[in-house]
């Protein structure tokens, strides 16, 4: 019940969280009709979406209803532009991206860039086109994956979308807090390093202090009301938009007049000026030359003594150069390349003149380092965060006038212009300034006051505190959002909401790329410029980044993801719609079923597939359920059942008795655990019904090949023959059809499924070679737990005057080949007690030969079944010998397999030449001829059956073939009675005509 | 032609390669009887298969064959033990292990023995399994994989296996003449290093000549004959047991007297001796101090001045230290760690005295530097090869008494010997030998007469020269070696041939693991002790190894693999084998299927899944193939398409006929491009045969929705009312059955697959609402190349009475919601004159509501419903605007999505009340008492549809249900007689009672 409850909130919460998540890590705005023209549309934006905005109006009860405008329909800049440029922008941009440029260079940065805004512009396409595929309600990437890929995946995209939003807003903060304790107010600090390797964990711990406070701050707030921090929104966007213009301002200004930004550098080592104010060894004081702050630092003494100088300070010159030199200077050729350090490397401006000292460095608190390792990947990472926000726009589509034309204008112009933007950026800055500057995080500041940028909010969730939820919710963010500001540092949580967005883009794209190639009759959507190509290429690059910035980050966003879904899947969340991952699992089952469309599969591959024919009683319920635990057992699990039943009637009236019977059917089937397919059919006669089933159930290549009936009990009793006919009759389709059967006898004493039988025999008497059905039975039946202990036992019956020893070993060496293990018997009976038995074999012989006609196997093919004919043919000689029937001619190759003695094989040959002719004889035989011989045959059989498997767990004996005269029919039964009479469980076998069975791999 | 010859070609390589794969890079060996006891069993033992040795015989026509002792039956310990651990032990053992144990230091060292041999182990388990299940001939990995992975996997593993093979060839010579240059012949150099830099280069140049001149050398041997150099193979058997056994006692020897083997030393870095004889700075000569060699190479100068001295050479210590302390020594703790360098450092030996010079190291060439940048992964990629080999027994059991239990024995035992062997040598160099000795891989042939083991072989191709091909092979083959000759390094080679095997091992778990898994009823092992789970774990390893040793050549191998893998599907290799493969499709289709049986998919799913019934004459050809075309068109290669005819007949005779019709009809559909499937029944009577067909056609989810029926042409002149009777059975079976039927009209008009509509319309006459059917098949055939460019129209009937503006603006808003263009046209028609056709809608909603109580709805489901129907039912409104009906009381919500002016919307709740009422009225009406005003209904509409679709490429119009009373029915094919005359071309719909197209997304 917890579980469910917490599934339920789960839902909710990824629900609601897509809700609002265009509310998310972004500044709140709200412009005063003030400019006129242009701006004069500004007036009703908002970037709230209608729900929350009705929800604050609702709350807003102090008649401040009037200041909200409400527009139910945007337009494109309104709607959709504004939003996403706000949300695309962020604190990245202004802390981050002169460094990337002063690490990567310039070149590099652009590839950055070019990959980061190729994978949101083409997951905004993907993105696109899902949206304009008809109406989309708010709910943004969840709504958009869980329609087209299902509940799980939407559920797992819409938590990993709502980490990523979490973890950004932490970012968000930290980023906030570098500013104020590096800029406004590095005197708040609380922490300070007291040695001088400690710097940088003094600064986190500051960090985590005031991240708290911040978070709690901002948690207070939401709790509130976001409204009114709605009211300075304004105040950002006019500061985004400043800032970025006066980069450009900047840039341009610097080449006329760079601006006076000087840098002091120890030989080619950059200094870290917090300590000294004076750059040079040396300051003239009172016309006395005394040493500078800076030769105390690094002398330890505050005298021109250099005994305790630090080597490289004594060797090499202090200088000053520009730090930002402006666009004339040339410094974009120095910033081309790229200059990736290690961690607590020293800022080094290349090419500059110095002294290399051997041995440790020291005094490294002294110089600027770098505080992390970068590379490429690395980069891409920390920079990613800087694209995200693409989904703002259509999260509102609710509000949108026509969300399908200006969802993807919008969104496509907002990334172009952000990326011009960015592009921009990275030339100016690599242009401007020096690379020791560039690389130097601290010093990047160009306005302190885009500190303004950095008020921001937490996610509101749902639309009001009157629902217990949303307050719960609102912790659960918050303590996730402190684990991010735990982890305290900017460049260590970009990453990680890397990772959960980069998950988010895709899946939109798979979700856009498996509708296109599925091509669903829904999948029409407006925007028509999408391809799967570009979908898949998308994904690529989604993939490709996740696994660039930080493979194992992306393994554990790809566990975590999983995790979800499995668990959405196994709580098994309630669909109300359709989803496309059902036309992949139809088109995936077509594919499959065509693959195997080409033919019958080789022996070697061949189990059985079971049409199980049940008889249903008045009331609709099944007769005889055993069956169906029966073809459970046989099939373990594992490849095709299919229950099928006859419904006598007309179709046109009995369509909803047919629809009840198929759901008793399969009631039962859980009940019985067979996992199958059922088929009712109504029909005017039971035995129509029963034939049409046999022809055409199955699809292709998955169809039936063998039969399970029950056995027509009270047969004897009932005036009505029509029980065993159809049974008969069943029997003769079956043969027609070239299919196998099995007859389950006294099925009501089969074990159910919770049984075990920790000892006893399966029996099998093989006395007619049926293509290896009676030694693959027992063996499929022990993969099942009931029969797992059971031991196999093969008796085979020879005549008087045969060695039997041999014939033993003979057999062992075959079932040795054929990797089964049994215990062999030899039984020995007079010749003349089983040949009506053994006629059977022949016709099975007639049927082989004129199936291999049939199929028109290719040269190859038919010398393989010419040898595996051989091998049968091998085995019936076992019987052959005692019998008085032979082989028809079939062809054998020279090469015999099998272990034969020389003396056997050429006995063999020799017979080969008067079979033909008897088996001409033995056709001649009218099966009513010989009816007397049969129930001898019968009796005989059932006396020796009886005798050594009267205590068997189950007995499974060849079953002959129906007289094809009807008027024996009556006969057959009884034979097959009188076989069978005396035994608990019995399972008569008919094979297929052909072999099941192969000693090859 | 040309590619088909070069299959056949590669097919041949494969096997060939395979059969013969077990005379790879190795030695032969042919151990006389001189030593009795243990070793006189060895005089049988040969590490040639059967195959190669009987050529051989057959080849030495000159009395040779007493020698060779032929001996089918090989036990465990000759068959498999010795070969194996012959393939295993390799090159690799005395060229590199030392120095892998100076770099990764012993600990690591260990990690890499342990990967490499658990890869190995599990793989054999695998391996094992796969060799007892059945007879395997020889063919090795090749064999194996294609009996159970098929044809096309089996190719591309088996190529790999030959490319792996052959680079290992390679290998081994660059091996040879590594040692040959180094140890043996240094003067035979034929390229001397010119500077000091190119030490390295020249080296690299030298292997090359070598290594061309031995391969061609060993060509000529293969091509020569094997059997020659087989003489001296005793010798190379003797070789390698002997230099392992003398590790052992080196290593004993070394505790109580440990070698001279002095390092020369400058500081901490190790000098390379070739250059000077004294190890130090100065000497006495004649009593006068004079500068030594190494003086005069530091300092460029006899005396001994120090003005030109290497100033790392003034300020460090020249010293001597033994290079192989011996076990006793406890060198083993410097050793445990690892130690890897980068390329060109010099070897430094750790807590050494030595003093730091700042600034360029000079005079490098004088030290010993490292040629190779190392790492764990590094390491791993040369390491590997030293364990392949292990599938020497598996590919010689032809020639094994009981291969089935000697393959897994001695398999697993030569892994066991060999990995101890590894393991303790690891632990022995480390114990013994000295860091920059063991990091020095010129230093580490402890004893010179292992060359003895660098003879080997090139694979020999075939059994005979006879036959062109192999000739043609072994020049390939040269020409693959050549490439790895030309490479030069051995430590380039070693991963090239690793990812080869790796890949190789690989497939071998996968194959083990699928069939595990899939259970097939064949997969009987008699090994048993193996498990998925192993397997799986030994494929990720084997994976894990690749992409550790190096990623892109892991990739590099992966796409060969597939593109041989697709070069064999596309080929269509021949298949005499049965492979899992089949048996994966059928589990992923059940798999597919089963979950697809949930229920009827959602509206946004629907798709057409069509049955096509085929009418075939006395031939049994298809006679109208244009149905197939349509289904085709319709398709456009996507969705379920079932083929079904009946042949009146008795099945028990008619099953040939049966199975030719069904092998006609799939000629015909592939000429059509139909892919589907096809489904002949043997039935009494036409009619009950197609009742079946509608029932029980498809399997779980992948059943048919949709019916497509030819029109009974002649209906009328025919004197036989069976035709038309079995046509309105079949759509009154349909509409049992709640399938859609699409009736297509004069079919042989319709256009063919490679005909183009350039222009034209698709005009769909809207009369009646049927769930979107009308919609959606324009837009399907639009798929369609045929149709792509032909114009949709859509035609309502307005009454004359009505706002026909407002409602074609209505039509085309919900055709945009739809986002299917189309031009709207309403045409304007007195009410009375379509009532009878508007009639069968209502009995359509009865359907829909019956259904909505059928099939159970949850709550949620059923509200999600009423707002489908509510579009429809708004929809429906558009027409019972024009008609006396008025729709039924279907639950309406209060919340109208779509675009209704607020007057409409008020209108329609005023009407509701009388809905109800006026729909009983209309039940009572008795179908034939209309007779007269259907036949005026269908003769006006006809007019009006003639009138404005004339020129349509096709019409598509509402299909009324056929009378109840079969007394009408007559009349009713009159009726559609009627409404369709004059039309080319007509597709006649009919709704299956369920919405098949929505707004939504």
């Amino acid at each position: 019940k917890g579980a469910g409850m917490t599934l339920a909130t789960l839902n909710k919460l990824c629900e609601l969280q897509n809700l609002t998540s265009c509310l998310l890590p972004q500044e709140e705005l709200d412009i005063r009709p003030k400019v006129s023209s242009l701006l004069g549309k500004l007036v009703n934006y908002t970037n709230l979406t209608q729900g929350v905005k009705e929800h604050e109006e609702a709350e807003s009860t102090d008649g401040s209803k009037k200041k909200v405008s409400k527009s139910p329909s945007m337009g494109t800049l309104m709607g959709v532009y504004l939003p996403c440029m706000q949300n695309i922008f962020g604190v990245i941009l202004f802390l981050r991206l002169t460094w990337m440029v002063g690490m990567a260079g310039v070149l590099q940065s652009f590839l950055i860039v070019l990959l980061c805004c190729c994978c949101t512009m083409l997951t905004t396409i993907s993105m696109s086109a899902i949206a304009t595929n008809g109406v989309v309600p708010a709910g943004g990437s969840y709504f958009m994956i869980s329609r087209s890929l299902g509940p799980e995946f939407g559920g797992a995209v819409g938590l990993c979308f709502y980490l990523g939003t979490t973890f950004a807003g932490a970012m968000y903060i930290l980023g906030a807090i570098e500013i104020l304790l590096t800029y406004i107010v590095p005197q708040a600090a609380i922490f300070h390093p007291s040695g001088a390797h400690d710097a940088s964990s003094a600064m986190l711990n500051n960090m985590r202090v005031y991240g708290t406070v911040f978070l709690i701050l901002m948690a207070v707030v939401v709790f509130v009301g976001v409204k009114y921090v709605n009211k300075f929104a304004s105040l950002f966007l006019a500061c985004v938009v400043i800032s970025i213009l006066s980069i450009y301002a900047g840039a341009i200004k610097s080449i006329f007049d760079p601006p006076e930004f000087p840098i002091c550098m120890l030989g080619n080592r950059t200094l870290s000026r917090d300590q000294f104010d004076v750059c040079a060894k040396t300051i003239v004081k009172d016309n006395i030359t005394v040493a500078s702050k800076l030769w105390e630092l690094f002398c330890h003494s505050t005298n021109l003594t250099t005994e305790n100088c630090d080597e490289y300070f004594l060797m090499n010159n202090v200088s000053e150069i520009a730090g930002i030199p402006g666009a004339a200077s040339g410094i974009l050729k120095d910033n081309l390349w790229s200059n990736y350090m290690e961690k607590g490397e020293i800022l080094e401006k290349a090419h500059h003149p110095s002294v290399d000292v051997a041995g440790l460095k020291n005094n490294l608190h002294l110089y600027v380092l770098s505080d992390i390792a970068t590379s490429f990947m690395v980069l891409v990472g920390i920079f990613f965060p800087s694209v995200t926000g693409i989904m703002a726009g259509s999260n509102r589509s609710g509000d949108l006038k026509d969300a399908q034309k200006s969802i993807p204008v919008g969104t496509i112009l907002a990334i172009v212009t952000t990326s011009l933007v960015y592009f921009s950026c990275v030339l100016l800055f690599g242009a401007c300034i020096e690379g020791v500057v560039l690389r130097d995080k601290e010093c990047v500041s160009h306005h302190p006051w885009c500190i303004c940028l950095m008020f921001l909010f937490l996610q509101v969730f749902g639309h009001g505190k009157a629902n217990g939820e949303p307050t719960w919710a609102l912790l659960l963010t918050a303590l996730i959002a402190e684990l991010g500001i735990l982890i305290a540092s900017l460049d260590m949580v970009a990453p990680i909401l890397s990772m959960f967005f980069l998950m988010c883009y895709l899946f939109v794209n798979l979700a856009c790329a498996v509708q296109t190639l599925l091509r669903t009759p829904n999948w029409r959507p407006r925007f028509k410029y999408y391809h799967w190509a570009l979908s898949f290429l998308g994904m690529s690059i989604c993939l490709a980044l996740m696994f660039i910035s930080s493979w194992y980050y992306a393994l554990v966003a790809m566990l975590i993801a999983g995790m979800i879904y499995k668990y959405i899947e196994y709580q098994g969340a309630e669909k109300e719609w359709g989803d496309g991952i059902r036309g992949l699992s139809l088109s995936a089952a077509r594919y499959a079923l065509l693959r195997l469309e080409e033919g019958p599969p080789h022996t070697k591959n061949w189990r059985p597939q079971l049409l199980v024919l049940l008889k249903l009683d008045e009331d609709l319920h099944v007769k005889y359920p055993r069956l169906l635990t029966f073809a459970s057992q046989l099939k373990a699990g594992k490849g095709l059942t299919i229950i099928g039943s006859v419904i006598q009637g007309n179709f046109l009236e009995t369509y909803g008795e047919a629809q009840a019977a198929e759901q008793t059917i399969k009631n039962m089937m859980d009940i019985e655990k067979v996992k199958g397919f059922c088929q009712v059919v109504v029909a005017n006669k039971v035995r129509e019904g029963i034939a049409h089933l046999i022809q055409s159930c199955g699809l292709g290549g998955m169809k039936h090949n063998t039969v399970v009936l029950g056995w027509p009990y009270g047969w004897r009793q009932s005036e009505d023959p029509r029980s065993w006919k159809t049974f008969i009759g069943t029997v003769r389709c079956t043969t027609a059809a070239h299919l196998a059967l099995l007859v389950p006898k006294n099925v009501s004493f089969y074990p159910s499924n919770h049984e075990r039988y920790n000892e006893g025999n399966i029996d099998v008497w093989w006395i007619v070679h049926d293509g290896g059905m009676l030694m693959l039975l027992p063996f499929l039946l022990k993969q099942h737990k009931v029969w797992r202990k059971c031991k196999m036992r093969i008796f085979t019956v020879a005549q008087m005057d045969d060695n039997s020893i041999q014939m033993k070993k003979d057999l062992a060496t075959f079932l040795y080949q054929l990797r089964i293990e049994a215990e062999v018997e030899v039984v020995e009976m007079h010749n003349s007690d089983i040949s009506a038995y053994t006629y059977e074999r022949t016709l099975m012989m007639e049927q082989r030969s004129q199936m291999l006609r049939q199929m028109r196997l290719t040269k190859t093919e038919r010398e393989r079944e010419a040898q595996l004919v051989k091998d049968r043919h091998s085995i019936a000689r076992l019987e052959s010998l005692y019998s008085d029937e032979e082989d028809e001619g079939d062809p054998v190759p020279e090469n015999i397999q099998m272990t034969w003695t020389k003396e056997k094989c050429d006995a063999e040959k020799r017979n080969r030449g008067s079979a033909v002719g008897s088996f001409r004889d033995l056709i001649s035989i009218k099966p009513n001829q010989s009816n007397v011989r049969r129930m001898h045959t019968a009796v005989k059989l059932n006396e020796v059956i009886v005798n050594r498997s009267h205590d068997a767990r189950l007995v499974l004996l060849n079953m002959p073939g129906p007289p094809k005269n009807t008027d024996g029919d009556e006969n057959y039964m009884e034979f097959l009675e009188v076989l069978t009479e005396g035994l608990e469980r019995v399972l008569l076998v008919r094979g297929g005509g052909r072999e099941v069975i192969t000693i090859y791999s």
